[in-house]
């Protein structure tokens, strides 16, 4: 009998390990790593208990995924242990390209290269390192394996990685509306033509789903104060470039700096894979005292929660008051005009509840026809909603 | 000090009962009858967990109205002490006049008299019982007191009724997907103009709980087995009342015959006082041994679950296809054309998730701007969606 | 791929059916009759939200024992295909004997007849129906099938019929510290030369289950309330077979009168399945008006929650006392020695935590060692806890 | 009307924050930091969703001081809003004294010195800023107060600390067999001759907390990875100070530095509250690459969670056995007598389910009479399970 190991989540009750493979993978630095980055960056200023790991979300989705595909064979279709196996190492990979604060810093530390790329070079690593036992999982990874459904289960309109993350978020900062109903939507799932659908009764479970992710963008992934809070933080990233300030970490230090274009791809790779959210916030710490006052002021404040101001609405703010706001502060703090902008600025955050030409959440019917859940009859989820919602945002100084 | 009861709810937690007005409501015959009425009647037929009572959701939504009052005089709105209680009061016997499997029997018993008329007829007799202590109860309930918010929170499109019954249906039938987050509904309540309304930030969780909603009725209310079950039920009353069949109860029977109508309104009040569920699932047990053929077949069929089958469509079923039907029925149990109707019938099934015209859900902006939910920016629930959504239904012999 | 069913269940989430006998076993009118058996009698009276019925805690026994075998299996332990789908058969048939509030009338309406008998004596009917279908299952049942580790997990200190009854009554009374952590258990159970036992790092949660145990007892099922409640209801029927009184329901009547003892085991067994907890209690709603004082008064008492008084303490209460309590009512009411035994009488409560001969949890640890719980180091359940604890209760006329 | 703000909570719903004097203390600074220290320290290793703050856990028990407080008050227990108050302000400042990986680290970073003494340090440092605003929350915390039970609602054997961290680390890890139902505890305090007590029907409420506590501590706790985990943080430290290593942070060096014995004990406190658990994860970072073999190798270890191997058993361990193991260690990493104690060690983990001469939780009986919980009649927490469980555990290289 193989070793088998029970871990407990608070969301989905037990997680169990039970092959050597799954065992080596978690066991690696690089993936041990993600218990020090966290699944909603600054997200916790705002909900405390949001303090929860890309490693926790990696281990509930991959839970979710053996849920999924046990549900499908139930339901006669053909999946093999390999496939079984290779889709569980790759949903657990899925996000080892995640550096720290990762979708607010993904564009200042490694701009022009998305985390899914680097999650992909890290899986050719570690299958270089483990003699091409990740193959499968890279090729479902990669949509290149013939069964598609494996890919859409991984990485579409309803896989299991927004099914753990939705949930697990809505758990942990105590959004309960947030809640998706996952158990019955994987009860839902089927496989026709080789696609992953949604069988009829589901329905409203989907429109539920839709909603739910909803609520989740604008009440906590996009609530104004972790937007101020993020870009905060990416401004304080910025200005240490800029001014080329030194952090406690030589591997942050690495991204900071121009030295880095002198390196090999393979060292980079080998440098980000060193970085978490600590080196980040120890940083923070340190320029509180730095000399430069647009630095010292931005995490001195980011540091003891004391941020800028935030409005957000529904249209774009005048450009009279945002000059307006920076001549004050300017002034205030004796700052140049691009000084200035690290105080001030405006943006927009958009989220869109259901893209009807982008996303394809399929619903099979008894009589075997196909209808694209915003095609249903009666459908909530419209055309006419489907469009990008824009929210303005401007932060300044109080 | 008071005496002080506190009562488990698996809901709610806790349910605290501190006034001496409360405890004999509570303890009156009459209300105590509630324990005996289904609250979903014969939704447990699908969810073998819906079972609760008419009495557990009067005291979920009893504690609800506390908590809800609790809330707005916390944000400064003036409630007296006598509101509070006259509020209770109100909801915890808003309810008292549902007679046995209600929403499907209210027709065939006492026809052409709404269970609200029936509660306040009752509440005004216990009203002269109890020398006029329930008198701004009634006047609450009758939306006759100036504080129109409080009958809105009594009986308005978000009423404690409504949250109660929703997140307890929800709860014990197990489609958690149905829960509303009533908590913080709670919170984001506010009186503006003297009118119940919901905060800004409330929007998101008004329009989860308008699709809550939606998903119930489809998915649960209106699910095609528990409706054959409740239309099959009203056949059987139907077909007693036509034949003068006996039920083993003397007070169903009244109900069921001519001699009714010889009674007093304040003898027929009490007669009605004495049913509850047991009384007609006893006849319906009983007459499976009826001589007529129609009535024991219809609730041999019934009483062990084995249904009449059922299609929905969103499109209306054939003529031909229904008397089709029929003409089979009518030959295999040699039945009228009359009789044949108790076992070959269609109809429709009709839910709004939100009127624009009839619902008011009004969102108080910061700037003290009022909008309907169905107005504000980026709505999700919008003039497209509002209008009703109609689905057929034939139940047949199978 | 055969017919599939899924029911959504509050407590264990999904419940699935996936076998045409287990089907057939549902569908059966004498097994429908759970569903109007209520699992905790009259606890509602006290608990408003236990409701739920028998045959809902028999489908959540029978979705236990599907994750305790797949747990097993999962470990190593040899279960053939049709000793899981027996056992499955035998645990959702485990309960089928039970009557009309169950534990309080079993000695009333069938002395000397307990539940499980019956529940054989009904599958061994439907056996016979079914052609043998139900062999394997009713050899697991008795106790006669080699591995008795199936019968131990049916029916023994951990079996899934209490996992199941102390999991559900805790989250329909709401006695959420009643709660034991089943899937922790279920986790923790292993087979070692034949017999169920329990993993070393189980103790702690066994212990928990225990003290949970413990607590329902104490707080819900001996709960003074209840117990007053249901000896009231064993008095009513004690008196209306003492007068020969009549119920609405010939077949309660027929377990009311010596008629009776005429008809043939196989009769009476037919007789009994048509009976539910609706007979008893319209009974008791008809007897309010029943010429019989003493029947009258309890039934409108029980029918009403116009309870007895209770008082429960740890010493047996003095002759004198009872004797004056008794006094008192004879004269008010005008009653005989006998009839003042209905409304005043005394009696004992009796728990115990873990009985050290009886019980018997087996601990295997890594050694291989096997010791009772009650033998661990340190064990919380030890000897001097393990004798029964004892409570007097004296109901009396207020 | 006051500024009013609701923070969202996984475990208890909503908090209200609604005095400026709280948010006054929830914005400094020192209480920030609370922010970046563990609750639980190194426990995510094994349950990877305890990654939950001190500050979270503040909250929460200020949180639940205030239902205790109504809870009393409505039972007629005289209290001032002025004690209401304080009472918060002293919970929400009781812990604000610990350190990073508190419990583990106390005693090596500054040795001799109790967190609660730094509270009240940093408390009264706090309060000279604040004009003696804290002075009645100071009083209460050092038990001056006259209404000894508000004291014992901060610190005693039913405390709101208690109640809120072991909820809360329950809630988090997914052990929920360790949760404790603090909400029907609460409804069950009382207050006689000035004493905090819990009423007669509370008693197996009691009984399962305390079990719930012994599960935790033996299940989660005192987890052996857990346990080695923490002990191989203590030693990194310790060699760090051993051999003057260096960290990333200049504030940690303060304390393992010899420096520090210069600074006023007013420096001492501001650098004190510099630390957080960032600065030691780092210093273990970077450590990872330090010369010395003893500290590269256990940070490389504890970084990756790669521990020692440990074993836990009843009986102490044999001297031969330790010896022997060190000396594998010793000739394999060629290590002194001194540095193989780094790797291999011995030691002993106690708790106490129920200690009846220090702990008192008292009874109150409906005749006035108070018990110790160990002296009612049938009690599970007896002298006999009273005495401290002790557990051996020897760590070693693998």
């Amino acid at each position: 009998m193989n070793k088998r190991k029970i871990i407990n989540d608070p969301v989905h009750g037990f997680i169990t390990i039970d092959h050597p493979l799954i065992f080596k993978v978690l066991a690696h630095p690089i993936y041990q790593r993600l218990r020090r980055i966290h699944q909603m960056a600054l997200a916790a200023l705002v909900y405390p208990g949001a303090v929860h790991s890309r490693f926790h979300h990696a281990l509930g989705a991959y839970h979710l995924m053996g849920e999924a595909l046990k549900e499908l064979r139930s339901k006669g279709v053909a999946i093999t242990d390999e496939e079984v196996l290779a889709s569980k190492l790759a949903i657990l990979l899925h996000d080892v390209g995640h550096g720290p604060y990762s979708h607010a810093l993904e564009h200042v530390l490694v701009s022009g290269v998305h985390h899914e790329q680097l999650s992909l070079l890290i899986m050719q690593q570690m299958n270089s390192e483990m003699d091409g036992a990740l193959d499968l999982a890279i090729q479902i990874f990669t949509n290149k394996h013939e069964k598609r459904f494996l890919y859409q289960l991984l990485s579409g309109q309803l896989d299991v990685d927004r099914m753990d993350y939705l949930t697990r978020d809505s758990f942990f900062t105590g959004v309960i509306e947030g809640s998706i109903g996952y158990d019955r939507i994987i009860k839902m799932l089927t496989v026709h033509n080789g696609e992953l659908m949604v069988e009829e009764k589901g329905i409203y479970s989907i429109e539920k789903f839709l909603v739910a992710r909803r609520l989740m963008y604008w009440q906590v992934y996009l609530h104004k104060t972790v937007l101020v809070a993020e870009k905060m933080l990416v401004n304080i990233l910025k200005r240490a470039k800029e001014i080329g300030a030194n952090s406690p970490s030589e591997f942050l230090n690495m991204f900071l700096n121009a030295e880095m274009l002198k390196h090999s791809p393979a060292q980079l790779l080998f440098e980000f894979c060193q970085l978490d959210d600590n080196d980040v916030m120890s940083a923070v710490k340190q320029w509180q005292m730095h000399e430069d006052k647009v630095l010292s002021l931005l995490c001195g404040m980011l540091f003891n929660r004391n941020l800028l101001k935030i409005k957000m609405q529904t249209t774009p703010f005048e450009d009279a008051d945002v000059a307006n706001k920076k001549q004050t502060i300017q002034s205030l703090l004796q700052l140049t005009d691009e000084e200035a902008n690290y105080f001030v600025f405006d943006g927009e955050a958009t989220n869109t509840t259901y893209d009807v030409h982008e996303e394809k959440i399929n619903i099979l019917f008894k009589d075997d026809a196909v209808k694209d859940i915003s095609q249903v009859d009666n459908a909530l989820i419209q055309q006419s909603i489907s469009s990008k919602v824009k929210k303005y945002y401007l932060c300044y100084w109080k």
